[in-house]
């Protein structure tokens, strides 16, 4: 039988209002790209999770519960399944009570909506304003405070604009507000790391081992202007080329090629979509 | 007719997994303490709130709405009410849905447990090893972003500690986890800014305009080798005084006494408790 949703594996579409995954955002989540009814980044995915509820200190989840929870959602051949685990409800305060079981909600969605063109000639991407915060202990993992996120993408309403860039508050920059980047320089194709500000990404992660040469390094913002070209990657979208960021126009490179190639290796649709 | 718990004006316990608090802390919350029926510093929540919902764009409620609501929930003459707001339910992605309609949670909660002999004689306090990240953009509003609160709390599981004092990554002061400091040195009283870390406290904020000679001041963590008092802030817990910092005795001063009459001058219970 399938479901939309379960809460701690029954059929729900509700949380209680004592959720500290509402109260202060306390938990992390996963989103899996599913093909033909499996997430071909499961491993990845449950790894970070894993990393995240040793970080947050939450118990960590069985692996075949969510693996039978996911098979219960993931009801159409595609599309995408969410998974949030949270410490569970508690009355107010910061200080975890040592009795709260968390709280895990798996949930389908259907496909994204990905236009193919944007695989083929790239999609227009914009550098944000808002400067990520330099926080070790929460960054790479996938927790559930994403203001930073949020306020980001509410920067820009143009349509034609698919995501934009986010740097932190030394000009570095980090990632997209829902993708990873990827930036192809004289050869080299670099990503830069994720241990003060970003997420981890499983794609990313991925591509880093399987692409010769990519590898993790701090570029600036004029760093860029360099750039022979520029991707970004989701476990979602998949490989996204860009053709424009701001006003400078890019090609969509050997690398970018192979990272898309990669891709479709792990199994996903061809040219993301 | 009273309820414990409303949500969007209705009694209910539950909010839709979708909501973008769970998903993103893509919210703010106000904690009120109820005294005879009445919040003492109901003014000066509605203003943060309303603070807090330009800076996320979110709809500012309606006050007169807000104060219906917690005067249903308020059920006891003394407790506490919280109030969540969020941008409301959306799909998945961080693009806030131009159509959605907020989420409004209202709750009410016994008074805190709070000891007499802290009020009289002082708490225990540590310093938290986490730095707050410095955020310009989500500063002093009380957004639904804690999991560094909820990691420096944490940090500690000793009863006898009632509070951690946290200092950001250039190891200036900011606040408890769940209060705001002030610090009488020579004969002034400080409270650190909050327009980069931290949350602008409401019973901070009264106390500022109130006290003679209170104001706002940057402290590094070893400017608080020369504090004379050291006292804590919180619109549920009052004027707490500090009498051990980490291994370091301190007295009750007199600026401590001075803002819990202050305190006690706005309506709330004697001692705090």
């Amino acid at each position: 039988m399938t479901a939309r949703v379960l809460v701690d594996g029954v059929e729900a579409d509700r949380v209680s209002v004592l959720d500290r995954g509402l109260a202060y955002g306390d938990g992390l989540f996963e989103t899996l790209r599913v093909v033909d009814g499996a997430a071909p980044l499961w491993t990845r995915h449950m790894a970070r999770l894993r990393e995240g509820c040793g970080r947050l200190g939450l118990s960590v989840p069985e692996v075949d519960v969510l693996a039978a929870e996911f098979a219960r959602t993931a009801c159409s051949p595609d599309g995408v399944v969410k998974i949030i685990l949270t410490r569970g409800t508690g009355e107010r305060g910061y200080a975890p009570s040592p009795r709260a079981a968390g709280t895990r909600v798996v949930m389908a969605f259907p496909p994204p909506v990905l236009s193919p063109d944007w695989y083929r000639d790239g999609i227009r991407v914009r550098c944000c304003e808002l400067r990520l915060a330099a926080q070790p202990k929460l960054a790479g993992i996938k927790h559930l405070n994403r203001l930073e996120q949020v306020l980001a993408r509410a920067e820009w309403s143009d349509a034609a604009v698919v995501e934009g860039l986010l740097f932190d508050q030394r000009g570095n920059l980090v990632s997209a507000t829902a993708a990873n980047v990827f930036v192809g320089i004289g050869g080299a194709l670099l990503t830069p790391p994720v241990d003060a500000c970003g997420v981890a990404g499983v794609l990313r992660g991925a591509l880093l081992d399987a692409l010769p040469g990519a590898r993790v390094q701090t570029m600036t913002k004029e760093d860029l202007v360099q750039a022979d070209e520029i991707f970004l990657t989701s476990s979602v979208r998949g490989v996204l080329p860009v053709r424009a960021l701001d006003e400078r126009a890019l090609r969509v490179g050997r690398q970018t090629r192979a990272a898309q190639s990669h891709w479709r290796a792990l199994g996903f649709p061809g040219a993301g979509a």
